[in-house]
């Protein structure tokens, strides 16, 4: 008997209907003879107007008191979509966080789960029941109601998997899989029906918003499969008609490259003429990662009479607290401070490049073609990632996907 | 020192600015040095979006699974008003129904309260911090949320002062206090100052929807004085501008009738001529408990020639109901079945009424000189109540009031 957990997000159950379609979705799979465990997100907008209030009373507010606000909206729903498997002769229950329990740390807000008692939904869904539970939600210590952070459904979804030794997690949301490229950059961008962890991560963090990082990163730690797949159609999850993210050894043909990501969220900071002695960069990154900066590619450019220029990406949301914390806090003499917002990070990601040279090469080879200029590169095992200029960037995607031999047929 | 239950309704936290200015309240009462609970309701309009959402899902909703979802308006509440509390320098927490716990039996919607552990809540009111608790939840011994029914929250905040032995529970509203009788009919109604338990019982159940039934008579058995007052002005609760319901001795100055109430939710049905032998009451009246009908005043006519007519009052809501179970249910031979809606039900109530003879033969002269018709008459120890025809409630109410002496000077 096959054991899924079966997420919903925010669009999915936007409204009474669409909760009424998930339901449905989730009464085939125990009718193929699934235990399932639905998760749910707030019914969109929820979320946002909670935040909003808090948000109202104080910028400074108490994050134990906006996990309990908050953390209302994945209550409503998960009642709500219990009601809908009920009136479709599906026995089912609502199991909030603290009731299962979901056991957090203390950092409300941004809570870690710490562990989940499965003995008692075990017993459940043994019984035929359907355990529903509020995604982004747990219990402390305390006894207090945390929050995991924006996106935390995904996670509470693949822990919830994890713990129960599900077979799949299903993440149903607004796209039908996961694509080799922006398929509005790419008009014949494929969808990818198997793809590993590893791979899933760098484009998660690469601007495909689809998985939540820390949910990817919980999936590859445990092998549960995690499957994306669009809310929207009749398809259920057991047709396997979305995008599997699994383990490298799962995946029969694989591609030397899996996709093109792009990020449009980025921004290039440049300390120019700084002296050339050991220490310089730990004098000018430790005070950033201390504010919290979210430093990405670094490049430092051939010393030149004892100076250097330093430059590094940032996520464009923090080229203020960078640019001030560098001002204030880096002990560092320096010429100038350069930040240019209009630039974009291309990247190439795929498992099989580890054994495969050239993969590189073809990626500059290409963007020279077109005359798309590199400002910085910055490469890992799976992935070359280039910044260039913000206006190249659906030029580079498309000739990169063709140059990898991406496009559809 | 002091400590209070302060309880804000659904107007009253309508939104974050009057939140604010509930908090505001709870401030100036910290300040004088009193120990603070406060109870909240759910933001107006909250709870009828939860239930209508539920009503969509299907008519005959699993009543647990309803419970989780309406009890999220109150704890949305809960943690704004909390928040609002520390932005201004108050130490405040929000203690969820399962987190104190209120421990409630297991009928999900209608739940009642059987014992609230208190001994948290002392140690940190003893420490100065003001606890925030949502009102209308609980939770059952199966660790499920459960609510207390429409109006919960005064219910909750009664319930909080008795078990806390609070000095005063203060049900902040939109109305500053209980008036002698409706202001829309009667523009000289005074506000009444003191009133006690049983006279709040009469007039709540008769109309003056002011308090819930259930929070007035725990207040009774409790002695948990109860203060009615605005929310809307600047005035504390501790200012005692309020109406204050309390025990009957401590009422120095006892008026003979406290208001005159009224209800137009009233329908009149007769049974006309049914034989009349032994038990033809209990035939009638028992299939319409058992179909949970709220007969109110109950006629029986001197019999002529062995027939007699019955004649009852029920919520006009319950007319249709009751039509249909007395055809169904009820083995009683009868001839005609007449329903009457045009009816309003005036009350005379007041404790003094207990001592003195003469109330209600005033009822009847004043309204006698107005030529209004008496079709039932009911009586309890401190309320006379006459039902008559709708068009003359108001020509009755005012009548009465100028009668008793209660008009304003």
């Amino acid at each position: 008997m096959t054991l899924i957990v079966a997420k919903f997000g925010g669009t999915s159950v936007a409204d009474i209907a669409r909760i009424e379609r998930a339901a449905e979705k989730i009464v085939k799979e125990t009718e193929q003879g699934n235990k399932v465990v639905v998760v749910v997100s707030a019914m969109s907008g929820v979320t946002n107007q909670l935040v909003d209030y808090c948000g109202q009373i104080s910028s400074m507010y108490d994050v134990r008191e906006y996990d309990t606000v908050v953390s209302s909206g994945e209550q409503i729903t998960s009642g709500l979509m219990a009601l809908a498997l009920q009136k479709r002769g599906v026995t089912a229950r609502s199991w909030l966080g603290w009731q299962i329990p979901i056991k957090t740390n203390a950092i409300h807000g941004k809570a870690r789960i710490e562990s989940i008692d499965t003995d008692e939904l075990h017993k459940r869904l043994n019984a035929g029941e359907v355990a529903v539970v509020p995604g982004f939600q747990g219990v402390t210590a305390l006894n207090r109601i945390s929050t995991l952070g924006r996106g935390g459904s995904d996670t509470t979804a693949v822990a919830l998997a994890a713990a129960l030794q599900a077979d799949r997690c299903d993440i149903y949301t607004d796209v039908d899989g996961v694509y080799t490229a922006d398929p509005r950059i790419v008009p014949n961008a494929r969808k990818i029906n198997k793809i590993a962890y590893e791979e899933m991560l760098e484009l998660a963090s690469l601007g495909s918003k689809v998985l939540q990082t820390r949910s990817v990163e919980m999936g590859a730690k445990s092998g549960v499969p995690i499957q994306v797949l669009s809310s929207f159609g009749d398809e259920i999850g057991s047709a396997l008609k979305g995008t599997l993210v699994t383990t490298e050894d799962k995946i029969v043909e694989q591609e030397l490259v899996s996709g093109i990501a792009h990020s449009r969220d980025e921004a290039k900071i440049t300390v120019v003429k700084v002296k050339d002695v050991p220490g310089v960069a730990a004098r000018l990154f430790d005070p950033l990662a201390e504010a919290s900066v979210n430093v990405d590619m670094i490049v430092q450019n051939i010393s030149a009479e004892g100076f250097t220029d330093m430059t590094f990406t940032v996520p464009r949301g923090e080229v203020e607290l960078a640019v001030k914390t560098i001002k204030e806090n880096v002990d560092l003499q320096y010429n100038d401070l350069i930040v240019d917002n209009n630039v974009a990070k291309i990247s190439v990601v795929g498992i099989g490049m580890k054994s495969h040279a050239g993969v590189a090469n073809k990626m500059f080879k290409t963007l020279a073609e077109k005359n798309i200029n590199i400002l910085v590169i910055s490469t890992s095992e799976i992935k070359i990632s280039v910044l260039v200029e913000d206006d190249y960037t659906e030029l580079a995607v498309r000739s990169l996907h063709a140059a990898y031999g991406l496009d559809a047929a």
